[in-house]
């Protein structure tokens, strides 16, 4: 790389904002590890009927690859709206519906069009490290509140930080990302109808939730409320790129102002809607992950770690003195875990049965 | 969609950015018409090999779809790496490339790590009508100057232009979209040397281009100079969505700040790849196109109509009263056209002869 054209220049020789000036790129070490259970993946391939609907549907859309792709991907989010009509009982519409690149896209479009320079966004931390990523890209001011020590939401003390700071944008992580808890419906109730700005509901794990989701708050918010959701996780589509939104269709209205033209490609669209037309068969991986998801908890707590309770496919764990000290450790037993940089904890990914037995023979050391 | 959930809501009700309040969509209208040419697509569909071959890739990459994909595409730039040095006789490296969903995103990228609020963007218009709307999406002030009645860019008085008013990032468009014309190397590098901030000569249309490309200057301008390009036009990949840059590698780490993490799916990237071992088979139909194109230059001047001169895929004729009523008279005649908002003039772009025969017998018809 030294002898590529151009290297004489440095990162602190360009015109860079202020703002991104010793910032790092975002990103979880990527390591040839034999047990990487560390970027909330699912585990188990695409079934083969799935890989071969995909290569026939790609096959068919790279006939037209000469061709711009239906820029509002009608089709897709017709799909989008049946699975997710099923999957919540709530009746949406493809009007209902808008997709992008994963679901960080569809936040950064969230931001563009509601957020940016001279707005507030707010989370409730730890969280999704991305939103505040995602805040700072859009130039959207980035105030975040802290859950409870135990990495709850108390409710009530979260709906009147939403009336009193009135954020234009509010992102509530249910599921959260890296805790793992989820929000009860009533709690999400109260903090949407405390906001006097919109409510992202980022339900990237629903589907490994028991709780209800919160586009059945969809028909009484329809001017607060976004539900964001993604393909990465329950559907094994995490190297497809597809995230989603249920919103009211003037919400929809409002990101085809900031989105770019033709962002989904044909081939996305095509590979999306064979995934879909799969969910049966993937989803049924959701079942297992958390029975194992229970089975972790289960023995990390035998084993005398303290955990916090999941509702999603990994679990935060801890008590370490020293987390990166630990994470090391794991890895050198050959299972690659996350530092998320919550003190003395760690995160772990759910992943086949003999990869959680992996981790838990690492643990059972390592302790 | 009138019974859609949340439909009561309008988008007036929304608390929508007070600059984005009253916008429309971008995109060209899409009508099914016989003959299509408003979108300076590549009219000539893949090969059957590129077809078979990005199937195969794609088939691939599917069995690993519940993974997350190379979030720095490093094989792709490699790949595009080894295309662009072989096109322009530079020699590039990995480090000199980063790709995108299609060239929108790559410039979206630029301004988001070198413009932004309280930063400025020029372009010599009329130009490409993307670049204000993507510097309106990043809060960049849009800062535009107008070229010659002829549509040619005054170089010297462009230079002094960019001297006088330092925009932070300046658009350079060559060949230009809409107008057709390319800037010679010697009016690029006075611009470059001209300018305080960065420059960004977006080449989307260069393989259709005699003239030299400015990947000729990065080695002189490592620090001011970035040159965009696509695969969608001369590779036939507008669906495909792959957009592309040249630069210095500190330039690329910038847009590593910035980037949304795993943005190019494993998909995506599989497909591109593919596409590029077909590019002699691709790249074949540019010159088809560029002896259409001269041939309809030619028949239109002949004709009676204004032609501007293209080294693109497309041309800008003229000259009419009334340049709306005249795209209707074409799409009466059964050919999809582009009203780019020039005054008295519509753009056409180059299709296969048989296309170009349609649209020049009803251009005999309409004149």
């Amino acid at each position: 790389m030294n002898d590529a054209i151009g290297s004489s220049v440095q990162l602190g020789d360009l015109p860079l904002r202020a703002d991104l000036r010793g910032a790092s790129p975002y990103g979880a070490p990527q390591l040839d590890v034999e047990f990487r259970l560390n970027t909330n993946e699912n585990p188990y391939p695409p079934p083969p009927a799935l890989v071969a609907d995909v290569t026939r549907a790609v096959a068919a859309a790279a006939e037209d690859l000469h061709r711009y792709p239906d820029r509002d991907a009608v089709e897709l989010r017709t799909d989008l709206a049946a699975y997710l009509s099923t999957a919540t009982g709530v009746p949406l519409t493809t009007a209902n519906l808008w997709a992008a690149n994963g679901s960080n896209e569809v936040l950064q479009q969230i931001l563009q069009a509601f957020g940016g320079p001279g707005r507030t966004a707010l989370g409730f931390e730890p969280s999704y490290s991305m939103h505040p990523i995602i805040a700072a890209g859009t130039r959207t001011e980035w105030t975040p509140t802290p859950r409870r020590a135990d990495f709850t939401l108390d409710a009530e003390a979260a709906a009147k930080v939403l009336a009193d700071r009135a954020p234009h944008v509010a992102f509530v992580t249910s599921p959260n990302n890296p805790t793992g808890g989820s929000i009860p419906l009533a709690g999400l109730r109260a903090l949407i109808e405390a906001a006097p700005g919109l409510v992202v509901v980022d339900e990237a794990y629903a589907e490994f939730s028991s709780q209800p989701s919160a586009v059945t708050l969809l028909a009484d918010y329809p001017a607060k409320l976004i539900v964001s959701r993604t393909m990465s996780k329950a559907f094994a589509f995490a190297g497809g790129r597809l995230g989603y939104l249920a919103a009211a269709p003037a919400m929809v209205d409002a990101l085809l102002l900031v989105r770019l033209p033709y962002h989904l490609s044909v081939l996305t669209q095509a590979a999306a809607r064979a995934a879909l037309r799969h969910a049966d068969e993937t989803l049924a991986s959701v079942h297992k992950l958390a029975v194992e998801r229970d089975r972790v908890m289960d023995s990390l707590r035998g084993l005398g770690f303290t955990v916090v309770p999941s509702d999603a496919n990994f679990v935060l764990f801890g008590q370490f003195e020293d987390a990166a000290a630990t994470w090391r450790a794991y890895l050198d037993h050959g299972v690659l875990i996350r530092d998320v940089g919550i003190p003395g904890h760690l995160r772990v990914t759910i992943g086949t049965p003999a990869e959680n037995d992996a981790f838990l023979a690492a643990s059972k050391e390592i302790r």
